[in-house]
């Protein structure tokens, strides 16, 4: 295990991660033009270039340019036999897992439908397990090594990463366990900031409309699955506040003296926005299994109830994210997991009230092109990520 | 004039820098004391302190205990008499001009009423230029050297730090000038952010309750004059958002449907807390000369409509914050400008607001040490920290 005295190791560490860090971001580039990207010399590159490939992080295409004279440069590329990602989700009624590998494309993958509300924690957990299990070993069975395990949890997250501070759509409160586990709107914008620009992680469900071309450094991701859940990117990195709360827009006030919130107060957005404000305002019964699905025919058949609801939602959202655009002036807000698949009936609600309410004039909402899987997809690429960040305790097994 | 491109040169800015900070930052300390801090040795401490030396930038304020044997550390402080920072600020009824040394103390300062809402732009800024000349003239006289000019304005300025695209309370619009600008809220927040913790700065007027200890590194100051401005500091740093536009509270929706404001949208903040809407309130004209007096009087004096309009904006105060802490999760929310001297009313409402509305349970609330005059200290310490940050254009003449 690499230790964080040693200035020669840092340095190894450092330079490893660029090296593999280059080869993630470049397109099947040779050692010289790595060394040039990384700007090390060509041996100190090709000596660590060796040992990623001894370690399996790094893998040879075979040769470049065939054709041309002298020594032909190797292409590079990271191995889809290497480290792999776990990442697993609790939901409110499923479970899934997925192995991703450093690549950050989905090797294996299983959901299960699953009551985990006021379920108790061990037994949701316990089932998890089992999905986990089996994700992980079709994934060896491809040749891949388990990097590491993150779990998405629908609430707040203590800053060890093993307590549930609180979930309450879970009905979890101070829920402390070995696994790691995330906010799932934080895994679900990290994915954002990791995949999105990325047509290898899965393909493009959507076009985003007047996406931005370069990848955005400074967004608000907003997803849904029962509540509403946000997080911020700034300058590149998930910004988490002072406590690890940042990014709660469920319980911005929307209409200060409206309905009371399950938090204690009242024209919470989630009261308006949140997945049971709208399937009640729609008619659709919020226990019903496939009740996004019938949401989305309902409106996509003109059903008046179901649009309306849509509509006050995407009015609300588009107040409280009005508010949070004059705070924070993003490249960008992003609509991301359940959300996403209502994008067509909240996205015009969204840009009226931010068009009419944002200082210098509007902002650019897009939807993910990730969709629902972002979190899940977020938390299996946590441990890639760790991977490429420090490669030195691979190379040195 | 230093340049980038000569890593010889930037390394011997960067050590400069870390000289010059190390001595700001610390209590009259030694060359040995400097170079343990930094991280250099004590033989290239000791030039590097000569050079600043001779520069003007650090003074030397003789034996420090004097009975020990060997030879005595001499103390190190900044010069009283070196590089100044002017600061100027456009108010809606006043101008100001202020100097202050390297130790951010204020050496010059001059205030003058003006009716600037609808006058050009052009009479304004002439009229200012005449109070800077007088505090320069008067810092020079003090041996001080003019280091840089920033002014202060009430409005959006654009990323050239040249142009006001926007300061409605003035009726200015895209005005482009020669000097450097910068936003109010920006400049009361950098002044919190550098000179808060220092009593050196000014005397501190007013203990904030419950304020933390350690400087603040996150946080969001909120001040206002006519309308309400905020600033956002992240990482101990400004955070100015994607085009400049970041902390714009005063447009936050607090009740959607609500009273048209001047930014063409419903129910922002600024109709609620900001001054004109809060004296409207309270039965004072708004053109009043000592309006803001008269209203404190009033509260003071347990004036019905005064109490009443206070406790408004208070709790509108404290929903737009709410909303702010929820998304953002600061170390504290700090009150600065001239509404800190309103802090006394408008206290309770945000307190209870944040406290019923924020997850986690409310947030700390802080009255800024600086006061009113936070804005144009920043204006003028900017200059100063920039000689900071890079002192080889100082000791190169």
């Amino acid at each position: 295990m690499a230790t964080g005295t040693n200035p020669q190791a840092a340095l190894r560490r450092r330079n490893l991660s660029a090296v593999v860090h280059a080869v993630a971001a470049g397109d099947n580039l040779s050692r010289a033009a790595v060394a040039a990207e990384v700007g090390l010399t060509r041996a100190t590159v090709s000596t660590l270039v060796d040992e990623l490939i001894a370690a399996g992080l790094v893998t040879e295409l075979g040769a470049q340019r065939p054709g041309t004279v002298g020594r032909p440069g190797t292409a590079l590329a990271l191995s889809p036999r290497g480290p792999a990602g776990i990442g697993a989700e609790v939901g409110v009624d499923h479970l899934a897992a997925c192995v991703v590998d450093l690549r950050g494309t989905v090797r294996a993958r299983a959901t299960v439908e699953a009551r985990n509300r006021g379920r108790a924690a061990a037994q949701t957990l316990g089932e998890l397990d089992g999905l986990v299990r089996q994700v992980t070993e079709e994934a060896v069975a491809l040749g891949l090594r388990p990097a590491g395990l993150t779990v998405a949890v629908p609430g707040l997250v203590g800053r060890d990463q093993h307590t549930v501070l609180r979930a309450p759509n879970l009905g979890w409160k101070n829920e402390r366990t070995e696994l790691t586990v995330e906010n799932e709107a934080n895994l679900g914008a990290l994915a954002e900031l990791w995949l999105a620009g990325r047509e290898k992680a899965l393909p493009a469900t959507d076009t985003p409309q007047g996406a931005a071309q370069a990848p955005l450094t400074d967004f608000i991701h907003v997803s849904a699955e029962i509540g509403i859940g946000a997080a911020l990117v700034i300058n590149g990195s998930l910004f988490r506040g002072a406590r690890g709360f940042a990014g709660e827009l469920g319980h911005v006030p929307v209409y200060p003296d409206g309905p009371r919130c399950s938090c204690g107060a009242r024209g919470c957005l989630e009261q308006y926005a949140g997945e049971e404000a709208v399937l009640r305002a729609a008619g659709i019964a919020p226990e019903l299994p496939g009740r996004l699905k019938a949401l989305r025919t309902a409106a996509s058949d003109d059903d008046a109830p179901a649009l309306a609801a849509l509509e006050a939602a995407g009015r609300a959202l588009g107040i409280a994210l009005s508010g949070a655009v004059n705070l924070l002036d993003p490249q960008a807000v992003v609509l991301g997991g359940p959300l996403s698949e209502l994008a067509p009936w909240l996205l015009p609600g969204v840009r009226r009230e931010l068009g009419r309410r944002v200082t210098g004039g509007g902002a650019l909402v897009v939807e993910s092109r990730l969709g629902r899987d972002g979190v899940l997809l977020g938390a299996a690429y946590s441990a890639v990520r760790a991977v490429l960040d420090d490669p030195s305790e691979w190379t040195a097994r």
